[in-house]
């Protein structure tokens, strides 16, 4: 592609994306294609001769587009959002321009120093511990997803409680344990069989049926039957912010009870970690001068596209430790002086893209007094529709929430509630998804989407009130 | 940021990358900063207010060019190249805009069974059996990098052979070993440590000195040896350009070796396997019907921006068996029919990004014949390079090059040869990489950069001359 047609088919990629955002509001959130639709229209083979870029705009127009699911729709209220901006959308575009692989510091070194920069700015504007800021034994690094952050965790910790053997003698299933609530999202399960623990070495933690909050005494109870029975405590996961409903462990406690058996304390803030940019909301790091890892989504609700999670240590030598092999064919100066990061020792995969430059681009553009305009935004509303569903007596409540996740059931049970949810995701005008509680279904309204005003709250309250008439 | 904004500052966006590669050919292909030089012309603290675009993009050009290395700099030789071109800057540029997360079929239907297109497609250009097509018990998925790849290829492996026991139970280290020669790429070491089975499981298999490609004898002699010692092999993995030298194990004779144990039998072919869209190197194909698992990286040289890593699988259940867990959250019809492919179970992470569109976008844009042409083009020119050093006394080529990665070294020595490559990476002109094969240093020329013409070729041969005189 020359630099010509470069600059013409990028000015028309760059007017597309605004025209869909400009059309978005009119576009069904939730696609209403059938299994096999999208792939009938599109041409099975690929082509012998290379086509326009054209084909490709008309293509996406008309034939993809009724395949996706609107994540950016401002009545998006599903999972958790998945934010998208424009600056981020531009800094992730110089990223793919340069085209650099930042594996080494040598490879790119301000793919690393921009990255660290943007890490300890991240920290500062979340009031993080000062144990995570590069100045200190720990730092921070960007990952794909917050699953990665807790494969890597575990990792690390399994690396620290086995002094360092298990990278040669493996993880001796059956020896170590790893504990986390059961609100706790899947990726900790995931992430003991991916290492080889598998999910028998998981203890799943009761909750408070109130907050749906781990409860420590369980937490202790278990370590000490664990250790008695000759288990290794390797890792305990708090939640802030739970995927079900938004709960928050009491982080702390639990990594008091963690470190008193030598055990890793992980916190999972993948969605509400990023609220902490708000002084008011700053009850999230409640405990977190006390964790060893810790991980939030820029991904989610920090305007960031994905791939950005923020993942955080305090030490960094357990996780390097457990990641790094230096191969003839990698080594360099700066690798062997010792005098530089090679984000490569922090993570699972060796390449890397300079994903720095869109959250330093996001950081930017809205300044700290942007991003808590662009959270407190989504906190009011949300708190608003609560009102209005705790107000209204078909309806019950089922957890706090005091960000922007609304967790509520129809009194009149399962199947209502079920039939609401599907009656409103077929109407292509809102899309929200549930949980279970307790053995009950739940509905979950997560606010987050940038686009997202009042009047689409209101919107999607007038949806629930027709869809129950 | 408006929609006017976005408009403007996206076509800035453009015309700076493209002017960045018109003006690419004379900047120094290394960076020449030393460490934390780049960090400390950087404000230390986030900005409290918004600032514009602008100071983004000056940045960029004063502070942050300085400190990259340009790997798509037309005489980047190092390690393996990371190609981008105009298409899937672009792709993925609409990727961004649409900022969909793809977990589910349901999340975005065109997401995923765009990806599945894109992966037969790939899959027919390359030639690669019928068992990896989508319509079999296999088909493909994009991946972050060849290293994860090789992550869960082991864990389908070890789902595999312990009859879906390690999900629950864990890998029991020192009971499963795997199998790779000592010039394969150092993520299977990772992927052993990160799987819990500790890098004391891997064995390293010696490779033929001339060919620098595993010795089917030594696996077929470590594997009965294992098993008489109670081992269960569970994995081999076999290189198709092998990442020192561009080796290719005898895939046919390993996967035999490997299946009469019951083993899974993995091909990393990250750099080199692209190349078989070309009819006339299709020998990279060689005994891939016997296999169990195949990747390569048309992030590497198939003009296709980081990340897009192509794997396949013959039959896709001990994958999905090994990473699939379905939390109340994420359950849907689609999904609970059956009747779709969910990417999230075919890798480590949840979240996804819309990877496909840019693969989709450089297929088409260069068609099979385009690709083609930019594979022979390297080829043709390694093949020249080689023929200059093989008529040099002073050189000496160490492996054979039948595509487009030449290995060599000075007769002179290590030292000599270290110096020659330090004298050229540090002129700026030129970046190459070594590796070590039989205790000796050997220099790296991987021709691929899409800029990369014939002159550039020549100007690395004339700074070879000139280094040494």
């Amino acid at each position: 592609m020359s630099s010509e047609e470069f600059r013409r088919h990028g000015r028309e990629v760059i007017d597309w994306i605004a025209d869909y955002y400009e059309g978005l509001e009119s576009l069904p959130v939730l696609s209403q294609v059938a299994p096999g639709e999208i792939r009938q229209r599109l041409p099975p083979h690929p082509p012998a001769s290379g086509e326009g870029f054209d084909g490709i705009l008309k293509d996406l127009q008309d034939v993809i587009l009724p395949g996706i699911t609107h994540w950016q729709h401002p009545s998006f209220f599903a999972f958790f959002p998945a934010n998208a901006s424009g600056p981020a959308i531009l800094g992730d575009l110089l990223a793919s321009g340069l085209g650099v692989q930042g594996m080494l510091w040598a490879t790119s070194p301000a793919a690393t120093e921009l990255e660290t920069l943007v890490m300890d700015w991240l920290a500062e504007l979340l009031d993080l511990p000062a144990a995570f800021h590069s100045s200190s034994a720990g730092g921070g690094v960007i990952q794909s997803s917050a699953s990665d952050a807790a494969l890597v965790a575990l990792l690390a910790a399994v690396h620290r409680s086995s002094g360092g053997a298990s990278e040669v003698g493996g993880v001796a299933s059956g020896r170590f344990t790893v504990y986390t609530s059961s609100q706790t999202h899947s990726s900790v399960e995931k992430a003991c069989r991916i290492a080889g623990l598998g999910s028998g070495a998981l203890r799943k933690l009761d909750v408070d049926p109130a907050k749906q909050a781990a409860d420590p005494d369980h937490l202790a109870r278990m370590l000490a039957a664990d250790v008695e029975a000759g288990y290794t405590p390797a890792l305990v996961v708090a939640s802030v912010g739970a995927t079900g409903t938004g709960a928050l462990d009491p982080v702390g406690e639990l990594a008091e009870l963690a470190h008193s058996y030598g055990a890793w304390l992980h916190v999972d803030a993948a969605w509400a970690g990023v609220a902490a940019v708000c002084d008011e909301l700053r009850f999230l790091n409640a405990g977190l001068e006390k964790v060893d890892s810790y991980t939030t989504n820029p991904h989610k609700w920090l305007l960031t596209n994905f791939d950005c999670n923020a993942f955080w240590v305090a030490d960094r030598r357990p996780l390097i430790g457990a990641l790094s092999i230096l191969p003839e064919y990698l080594r360099n100066a700066a690798t062997d002086a010792g005098s530089v990061i090679d984000y490569r020792d922090w993570q699972v995969p060796l390449g890397r893209r300079f994903r720095a430059l869109k959250l330093w681009s996001v950081l930017r553009w809205y300044g700290a007094e942007g991003l808590q305009q662009h959270i407190r935004g989504h906190v009011a509303l949300a708190q608003e529709f609560a009102s209005w569903v705790a107000a209204d007596d078909r309806f019950e409540l089922v957890a706090p929430h005091p960000l922007a996740l609304v967790s509520f059931r129809l009194r009149a049970g399962d199947e209502p509630t079920r039939k609401l949810m599907d009656t409103i995701n077929s109407s292509g005008r809102a899309y929200l998804t549930h949980t279970v509680l307790d053995g009950q279904l739940a509905l979950r309204v997560a606010i987050g989407s940038p686009g997202t005003e009042r009047r689409h709250v209101l919107g999607l309250w007038e949806l629930i009130a027709d869809s129950m008439a």
